[in-house]
């Protein structure tokens, strides 16, 4: 286990969405600000790392376990901790715990580094990952099987300006926001995800129209995702579904 | 002139475009939790409002003087201050300046409190507006006149799951997303608006199809806009531009 690292946030207006709690893509990508933010506390920025490696980190994986989510205005503790890396892969969690110090929920992820230029996942440089002390380990995480989809149904999505990033593709919690909005509103007000993998495959780009496709079982409350552009699999989701207020 | 509140903010990765400037929208979505913080520090929140008046601020106006926008990681101070009110009409400003304490934009907003059953403007109560110590006025801020587009080029956009706020109605900072997503990558890799006005004029709500249309004028460098459901413009902006970078 490495180092940790953690800040206190409150949960704005903005972020929180009808049902009053916060918006999950949103809380997923400020998680990645405060690993930011620790790299930047450690001296090792995600710039030295560009311009010393020419190398970018991407996320690969997330495994998502939500107890419940924190609610408007809530505050909030933000805990990220390297936990082991192999040749390719640095796996780190989340933490959120509430102000009673109690841990709502745990973002499990999978980070590897990309060449900026050739766009392909590069071997991990231990040098750049030392700052985090966290082991080097043979051992692979792997998540669930991921299936695709026989009778997914779809609905179209065209990437906007507003979904890219400073890299120039579409950023990570973009693709959840498209998983998500397949659902009706009754839906989305009644249940809330209590278990969330997700697998991206394919960077996105501007132009490209998106076909986020899903199947729902209603026995055992829980989706399927595939977001495709031009019949490719760009990212797979699994959800396990949960009644708002069921803890 | 009131009392001013400020906070320091640094942009945030995911908060920052594929030009390495903040997203505009979010900083106008940030600022309106500034005034929601000041609010707070004074002991007379949105919900203290709500609970008492059944009020909920909106806001009707923004002009927007942009001298540049921060960029990713700079560290900002948003400071707002009430300005005025007459019997409908509240005005405050957001000033953004750098860390060399210069004022590089400019937010002048027009919020009017809104009977949260009945979706009708309601008369400013004295009491609920006495903590920020700004002057009464009979005088009426007016914005430009906006004319309806005779030609517009429409883009169709739907509302998505998360463009909804609390409030059951889609974001403010929504609207001006799709006034600028209409343009292309090029175009936007290379203008920055250096003025904006924008009027809301109705809600819009989910399930809503929305044609954000524009007219642009490449003399100029203006461009005007609307957003329309069912034929009704919902709201109009004028848009000043100036190449990234011409200060």
């Amino acid at each position: 286990m490495g180092l940790k690292f953690s800040i206190p946030y409150q949960i704005p207006f903005y972020e929180t969405d009808i049902t009053h709690q916060v918006k999950l893509p949103h809380l997923l990508a400020f998680s990645l600000q405060v690993s930011g933010m620790q790299s930047e506390s450690l001296g090792n920025t995600d710039k030295d790392v560009f311009d010393k490696y020419g190398l970018v980190w991407i996320v690969t994986d997330y495994a998502i376990e939500i107890d419940r989510l924190p609610r408007y205005n809530e505050k909030v503790t933000i805990t990220t901790e390297a936990i082991s890396y192999n040749k390719i892969f640095c796996y780190r969690n989340f933490y959120i715990t509430d102000e009673a110090g109690q841990q709502i929920m745990l973002f499990k992820t999978t980070f590897a580094l990309m060449d900026y230029e050739t766009r392909k996942v590069a071997e991990v440089p231990d040098e750049v990952v030392a700052p985090y002390e966290a082991d080097k380990t043979k051992k692979l995480l792997r998540g669930p099987r991921y299936k695709a989809l026989e009778n997914p149904i779809e609905t179209l999505y065209r990437v906007r300006y507003f979904d890219l990033d400073m890299n120039g593709h579409v950023n990570n919690s973009k693709y959840l926001e498209w998983m998500l909005d397949v659902f009706d509103l009754d839906f989305l007000t009644k249940y809330t995800p209590a278990h969330i993998d997700l697998k991206y495959v394919k960077e996105i780009h501007h132009g490209s129209e998106i076909y986020s496709g899903y199947e729902f079982d209603q026995e055992s409350l829980s989706s399927q995702h595939q977001i495709c552009v031009d019949g490719n699999i760009h990212a797979q989701a699994i959800i396990q579904w949960k009644e708002i207020g069921e803890e």
